[in-house]
């Protein structure tokens, strides 16, 4: 449905980039979960603006409060509503661009669908709906921790500059959330550059989920794939997503594509490669899950642009407002929330399909 | 859900490889739509086996049969099930793969979620299953073209080989379905070659639509590219999917991303360019939508492979049956389906958005 | 969803009164479920026509077939395709009423909607929709079984004749399926009677579900309570539902309508009574589950009617066609199958709500 | 889904009795809807506790915030989040009953269904999750508004009292929205008189939709009654739904019960009775909707009652709190919200049922 994301695990997010408030409220959570706003926080805290100097200025807390669903630090299977009021909103800077349509956003498709829009900041959608997604996803990660599962993201490319090593220990020690110390340097270098260009730069973010058993996802509509394909392709700027080798793999030949499977030493059915991404026909295979996400260049730029306005006169504009030169590094812990939320959903819909009276 | 596509118009598929029938039912597709079997026919036509030599020898003639929701010639708005007897069912060639699981095949996964599976020619997880998307996928597309809204498909990339030139009107004309008859030529060469190598390939379908107004597609979780995503992520062997300029959009700066707005000489808001693939904050734009999909080489290779079984013993094994030695011609009729499915729903859905009382 | 009961155990029906086949598909039970055609048409058996003098004289034998979804006896996990060819399908009764809608029944409601229709038998508004909720009924009943759960129903009223015993094991030794074999009597009487004074009669079914664990339910919009009010008043003819002592309980004062709790020898909690009906908070209390339904006369009466035409011309019709004077004793077999879909789908739903990691 | 209300006009609801705040999130409500807080507050005021002496003393001014989805007075088509912060919380009236089974309650069920639970003042069990359904049903109210459909429901029955008389302008004008002042008096003193014995009274509410158009509705499985039946049985303390005639209808023949149709001077079809309740097949018929709604008397009585403890102890208990001795006239609200979200979502619905490029 428009705002919910999953079917067992439901997410239904709301709120403006101007508004008063944002908020998340997560239905379908199991009861005995614990769960606190410090637990939360710290997701967010990843994904909040003003965090480095690659991202934007705006400074907000975005404080979390829990207004449900939660008694004596466990969860009690009722919705949990999350909140986090708007600090500092600067609507002046949107003044101007009440009536026209910013290239690159979503100003005009809004209006063109809507006929009424909330212009402050992108209104509804600003990426800052995407608050709702990490807080959430801190939930689900609660809940899939409980099983083992851990899901983790990193950059590994902005613009030309592409990481070659990976090193998760370094991955919260770089603005850029990079495995790759020597390429973050490098990413880091490039956008402080177009940040006095006044432009913008992509990327591409890399997820992983270790210790998914077999069996998550559903044949056919919900394979584990398309979900992630949905969930990615939801997060405001992402263009693409590819599932293990993805694109790469057209150019193979099947022998070579196929991961062979073995049984470990543990009598665990593994694969030798996964180059399947960790997933066969739509369902887990327990190896690691792998999707990489394209991010394309931030919309924002303060150059001046051409575009037409709402009485569909031709304008010049200069958008100003505070942006992100590059969204890639605040993106991956949006991407890490999708994939939390993903396989919650799938983990607990697993619960359901297999006989437990055989 | 897992086997239903679609919130309004709501796909559900059923049937198994090798069972006694496949069928699809579409519920929500309005009254007053004019179907009939021809029309379903034409699309199956292009996904069905035997079709040529790039394809599997398997001959089937998936004819269609309407058995509800529509009368004289018209949907009445009751749910419409469609049905297709499997004829050319050989399954012995599967009987040695009862208890082993082919690499790259979702025989593990299945037997390790369910339990118990029908194995006969990968049973639910076989691409046969595709019959009732695109069987459905022809409603849709009337539903469509009542909008004027052009859905159409073709391969641009066969293993290494890409394809440079478009015109439409080959696009059928060839075993590969490229709209770029002397890159068909080589890829229908390259087919052949791997064919008699036991070996398989992958490839890349372009689909486009176009013609659809602007306004569909939902906010956040239910952005048109997320739904687009879900939708070719939910098909056999994709690998990947990317909007507009995709994965090449990373590399680019945000200056030269944007599309910029004009109004073109019949009043219309259009864009100088379609780098974003015909959608905006998830939302269409009016230019044309454009998605690319990679799916990778057929899992099913004449060649000795290595394996485990259900008892967890090593095995080796060849894989029999008969298979596509390169899906891709085929797909570009699912691929088309899912397109007409997403855009079925969401032109549905649309007429709710907006106020018709101002 | 319109044609679809249910969330996790999930069952879509199609098909016409006079159409070439019947149907349902079900979603989402789980794999390894022991079921057989046989299986299915033993309640089949209980909702057909032609089974004695009290019912319709039109004559199918409703015949299961089985398409996917099971494989050498057990459930695999994929959709369950069930399908019944009509056989004695007599239309020319129909003729005279294309243009003309039947007082009480859907002919009006259906044309404005939909602007076209299958009149031949009542088309899709026909009670023999609830073929597709009775054979897949059967599957959630064996579902139920697996967990010890048991659902019954039976007549307790006709027209003005109420039933005072309880006796299970006669409800099947009588055609209008009262568990008091006096009452039954009477009723059958009534029955006859008001057959030959070409009018029709009502009734009242109850059900009850026996051994139902405590937590069977959702809170607030999905309430056990709710679920079963959505699924009976969706069975055609269907004007009235009352949980436990229902519109008795209006007159009672608190303290006699609270039931007491208290723990019975073998440790569980149980209640003194059982006025509400097995269900507190839109949960089951793991007392039995009691519902009422109160059934209006058939509309289908052979008398001359006012009415009027598409041209909304007044018309006197004389409605033939072969119907049942009383659906009461046939419709004990649809309740049954609602109540075991709701149970079905709250019991695999259930293995969500609570952490089983505590 | 549990705690989602509708399928286009989607309410959810969250929040606890004690907690910090209750809220709802309305999506899928269609862009420039004219809303504020006043407009829902008017509704508020007449669900809210302690606005008679027949009413709990509980003190809440249940004042609505809206935090997003409306902009300048219109709605954008964005969820629309509501909020209300909890004001008059005194939790120490259940410290005793922490680990006590309220007779009546859902203290047992949520218990053996998740394990945990806020206690205080019911959690989420509590009727004051109705806060939410009324704020959203305002919404829904102004949307069916546009269409000119009108809902109201009155008190037709409290413990024995009966209102025999019907003046829709007296409804407000009393304690207990009866639509006869006679009666209301009457079931005044009978509340006054309860009270004092420290028991409790149930009723009968009477809701109906006037200018409803024909066709909301979807066949089978989302009729309009079944709806209606979810929407009612979903209230706390519902214990019966009855659509027109209802349970009447049972012991009338079918030639007295069917509604002759007939064209009005205005050239509408009408029915001359309307003993169906304004649906046929599931779908409006153009004429009044009407259903009546059983409420059990309430289960907080201040008598002592005989229970069982969480280490399965028997135990006596004596409810404190603040407590309705009869919940059905602040009930009223909460069934028109609930019946102006089924007609909304339907509303919207029925915007894709029939095809309008015929």
């Amino acid at each position: 449905m428009a705002s919910t994301y999953g079917t067992a695990f439901r997410v239904t997010t709301w709120g403006e980039s101007h508004g008063p408030a944002l908020g998340a409220v997560v239905d379908g959570c199991p009861a005995l979960l614990a769960i606190d706003e410090a637990l939360i926080q710290r997701d967010l805290d990843r994904r909040r603006v003003g965090q480095s100097r690659v991202t934007s200025p705006r400074n907000e807390a975005d404080r979390v409060q829990i207004l449900s669903g939660v008694y004596e630090g466990y969860t009690t299977g009722a919705p949990i509503s999350l909140i986090s009021y708007n600090k500092d909103v600067d609507s002046s800077k949107y003044e101007n661009l009440r009536d026209v349509f910013r290239p690159g956003h979503a100003d005009y498709t809004y209006w063109a669908k809507y006929g009424h829009r909330d212009h402050r900041g992108g209104g509804r959608s600003s990426a800052r709906e995407t608050w709702g997604r990490v807080a959430a996803g801190a939930i689900a990660r609660a809940l899939l921790a409980t099983a083992g599962i851990d899901v983790y993201a990193y950059t590994v490319q902005i613009g030309t500059i592409v990481a070659t090593k990976f090193d998760r220990s370094v991955i919260e020690e770089n603005m850029v959330r990079a495995a790759d110390l020597d390429a973050a340097e490098a990413m880091i270098a490039a956008i402080d550059r177009i940040k006095e260009e006044k432009d913008s730069l992509g990327g591409i973010v890399e997820v992983r989920a270790d210790n998914v058993p077999p069996g998550l996802g559903e044949p056919t509509a919900e394979k584990l794939d398309a979900l992630i394909g949905q969930a990615m392709l939801s997060i405001p700027a992402v263009k693409g997503v590819e599932i293990g080798h993805g694109f790469r793999a057209v150019a193979m030949r099947g022998s070579d594509h196929n991961d062979a499977f073995f049984v470990d030493e543990s009598g665990r059915v593994r694969t030798r490669t996964n180059q399947a991404g960790g997933m066969l026909g739509g369902i887990s295979t327990g190896e690691p899950i792998i999707a990489r996400i394209a991010i394309k260049p931030t919309s924002s730029v303060s150059r001046e642009q051409e575009t037409v306005d709402r009485s569909l006169q031709p304008r010049r504009i200069l958008v100003e407002g505070r942006h992100d030169p590059c969204v890639v590094p605040r993106a991956v812990a949006v991407v890490e929330a999708m994939m939390c939320l993903v396989l919650g959903d799938l983990y607990l819909r697993n619960r359901m399909s297999r006989a437990y009276w055989e």
